[in-house]
């Protein structure tokens, strides 16, 4: 069987970090496939790890080991942990850092809360913290986990060690405040831009399902400019356009061009569906 | 054996779209051995991808399977296609992205013609319009198809599927107008800047067989420059010089230096040789 | 046994360039686990291929064969080798970019010099020049080595066919002068910035043995601002700090923020610790 181990960090490439990393996986199992989701991630930015990874990690096939490494509290003591769900096992920082992946495995609805937070694991997925020191690098740097200690741990995961032999079960994790929109008494649904893709295209907290009625008779609005209906693909009108994108988003796209230069969009902006 | 899949697209860097695909062909085929050609093709630019593929496919071993996503009209009626030659396999968006490829199999000079169009297929090469969707992932994005369509396509080609499997033959393939050089009157050819390397070089739409005489009669103009004759390595003259480049075109390069910061060159900016 | 061979180069990711160096390898051995370590190196910048190269290529396992192509005098007859040591093998120009590895295992201290120089290898190591042109592709590009010898060369060592097939031994080599810090007679160590990487921090010359005593004891000197005492962590104090980085370098860092911006700090600047 061949082991799938995928990275998604804030190191960028122009460092020899990443570098390090597949260097000590690959001395403990020489047999990994390496993939590089993203290195990328604004730097210490844990909401753009969690999104990015929330979207990859539903295409890797059954048994891929996802290791992230965003982790601004290196070398604190933040935990960190291993979440096994039934499909895959993911290595990272008890930071929120998972919050996409734990919330896209539960079936209940997230409760609202403002700030990180701690909560229980919801059912069907297991939590180990990181403790047991004989598998890692020796000594750890203080301030590259990523190296010393993650890296060792997913590789030997990725030769079939069970997730308790690097440590004992915690049943909660920290999660990032959830991104739902909200709906205003004269229904009208806020949400706010997640995104910006490659090409500008700008993509939402707001998902497929939270627009159940015919896309035709909605009115999107991003700052004084009102889209009316959807459209399904990025060349199918002329200038502004609203679709759902691959993922499942709600997104902002402009034909040949780029909606963020266009608009003059950030991350963070508001966006406003008006529902019928 | 290894099959070898190379990805070519405009997504960058900084999304999960590459990441998609990849995970996406490793549940099909987990020994598949994925290369990255280039993810910074300038979004929707159809030529660039044309060139970067032209000039790195044939470094390839036989067998080798190319996917391109550099696909402006995902989502309409434009086709996706398999065009066999017989020592790869290439899946795209019938849009002229292949058009190198395809150039570089034909025996017979290019004809001129001013837009994109409909051209015959050239001797030994085989094309296959992408229809048969129950190897597609399902539901297919309307925006995504290099995740839901290409990818799995190339995934089962790697495995030995034959191309007859996902379509019926077309004989004729979208192509780009071709750039060659125009030769005038008085025997001077004028070409332009089809791309800009990393190091500023200018990479030219000269081939080394449009420059048949000896190298050291020929001047080359660019804005008001002049060069007289031309070198044979980036550092065997001080300033400008002119050079053939490692994939066989006319290139303006700085010795230590950057030609298109020195010039303020762009591409499609003329450059002229003054045969004797 | 898998066999891994890197790539570090100055090529960047927006050409075909490393993809071409692939296909390359990939022909002559299909197993060959390929792995970037950095195609970001500044353009025909060897010291900072030699800094990446150092830090990266100790994490690897043994055997694995790095091959550098930042080679400003490609064509010229600057001499290409390979370097054998215990526990890898080095395809490079020999321009000094292997300088950082060569020091790494050397056990005497380095001499000072200061432009490049032909030093005597270290005793365990071996070198050749790579000569046979039998191995390399046909013709070779006068502007790319990498592709048509480098790649050949490494993908055959990895096949394991010994370093002597390809030319003859040598016993000197070229270097980068030394970058000790200097120690002043009223105990203050000047260095100065080596790197900046992707979080801004700022990654001195000054080595963890370059500072022996209690750390708690020392102030860090650069431009205008005071450092009193050194860090564990990034996050560890409020502001500026400094600490030992994960490769064993003197770093400045800022907590939830970029040093270099805050700082102004570019590769070169003065960076002074007092010594008790």
């Amino acid at each position: 069987m061949v082991a799938v181990i995928t990275l998604t960090t804030d190191f960028g490439m122009t460092d020899a970090y990443v570098a390090a990393m597949k260097g000590v996986i690959l001395g403990i199992n020489p047999e990994a496939k390496l993939v590089d989701i993203c290195h990328s991630i604004r730097p210490q930015d844990i909401r753009h790890a969690a999104f990015i990874l929330g979207t990859a990690h539903t295409f890797f096939p059954a048994g891929t080991i996802h290791m992230v490494v965003v982790d601004p509290g290196v070398g604190t003591d933040r935990r960190a942990i291993i979440i096994s769900t039934p499909s895959a096992q993911f290595v990272a920082p008890d930071n929120g850092v998972l919050s996409h992946v734990i919330t896209q495995s539960s079936a209940k609805g997230g409760e609202n809360y403002a700030d990180r937070t701690q909560i229980e694991l919801p059912p069907g997925l297991e939590a180990v913290a990181i403790t047991e020191s004989k598998y890692w690098r020796s000594p750890v740097s203080p301030t590259f986990h990523g190296r010393d200690i993650f890296s060792p741990v997913a590789a030997r995961l990725s030769l079939g060690c069970p997730a308790s032999d690097f440590g004992e079960p915690v049943t909660s994790v920290v999660m990032l405040p959830p991104l739902h929109p909200q709906l205003t008494a004269n229904n009208i649904l806020v949400g706010h831009i997640l995104h910006i893709d490659n090409f500008g295209n700008l993509i939402t907290n707001i998902r497929n399902d939270d627009l159940s009625q015919e896309m035709t008779s909605i009115t999107i609005e991003i700052g004084r400019q009102l889209i009316s209906g959807m459209g399904q693909t990025y060349a199918d009108r002329e200038g502004l356009s609203a679709l759902i994108g691959s993922f499942g988003y709600l997104e902002i796209a402009v034909k040949d061009g780029n909606a963020a230069s266009l608009l003059n969009a950030e991350i963070g902006d508001e966006v406003k569906v008006r529902l019928r």
